[in-house]
């Protein structure tokens, strides 16, 4: 059994973290898959989607490590193409990687009590982001 | 066909590496799945899968890199939450991801002759470790 | 429904990126899946797989960040099992990890107009590798 369903999510900007958890949690009450597992894809090049305990100081530190590791910066050579000064986001949104897999059992999505699926916006301005959850199983 | 089933693995804490390969060929042998995938998850967020070579060196060079990237400190957010230290280890295993999904072909799994799936402990005590397998299939 | 198939990608060695959207679609559009997901996978431990945008600026910036973060050196601890000095090629594709899975809508692949698969050679010297798909869906 598959069932698909996209969502829209609207971000402010570079840094900002959303709690997915409930939303995909809706999605898969919705589609009856009582075994198997559910796959989050944020649609676009500069969005990532993980799992993490979705509280403040980490909302905090995830997107300050990121920008340590590959700072903002005009070097980079993806300026060439856009000049639009995103180059970092785009190596913060591949190394995290644009989705997850849970698995779901008796209907539910199974994660930890502080385990959440988060949606970071790696990119510099506001974004309309299209996610696209497909659940697989019976 | 989904089949799914889940097991406990022990850890000494962090930095610690365990070779779960064995343990999900297994229940994929069980699951009588002869084509399709199988997805291997780590309840909790401060845990980490993924494919390595499972060797002595890398089991030391991974979570030495890893404390280099996102140093064990009191300094982050996450600190004020819970004042236990483990602000790098959530961190870590967000980086890295709590989850893998393996191909399965003839009713075994698709890895390279030096590939293995790893768990990684990120976090800084022993954990009683929950890993969900659900292998998906005809 | 599983559609299962592979093919074989030549690298030229360390930092090269190729592009497998068009391959991944094509196999896709053969599976006949309307609704469902794709998984690719990299066989083999030095080899990554994900989605970027992808042009050239990204190209170089992607290894030359990798690198910077996990550089080339003989002092890994791995360098004692091979003494091949590819430790950082293991590391770089651990964190970026093997593979990537994405959703399948109306037959297609969905994924942003900038963003594309790519298969990156984090090993030292050109390889032979095996990609293999797994489609799964209705």
């Amino acid at each position: 059994m598959i069932y698909q369903r996209e969502f829209q999510l609207q971000t402010s900007g570079h840094r900002q973290m959303h709690d997915l958890t409930g939303e995909v949690a809706g999605i898969v009450s919705e589609s009856r898959v009582r075994y198997g597992q559910v796959h989050v894809f944020n649609v676009g090049s500069t969005g990532a989607i993980g799992t993490i305990e979705f509280e403040p100081g980490l909302q905090e530190d995830l997107p300050a490590m990121l920008d340590k590791l590959f700072p903002p910066s005009r070097d980079y050579g993806h300026e060439q193409a856009w000049h639009d000064g995103n180059g970092h986001s785009h190596l913060q949104a591949t190394t995290l990687g644009p989705s997850l897999t849970v698995p779901i059992k008796e209907g539910k999505l199974v994660l930890g009590p502080w385990q959440q699926i988060f949606h970071l916006e790696c990119d510099i301005k506001p974004r309309r982001r299209t996610i696209m959850v497909t659940a697989v199983g019976e």
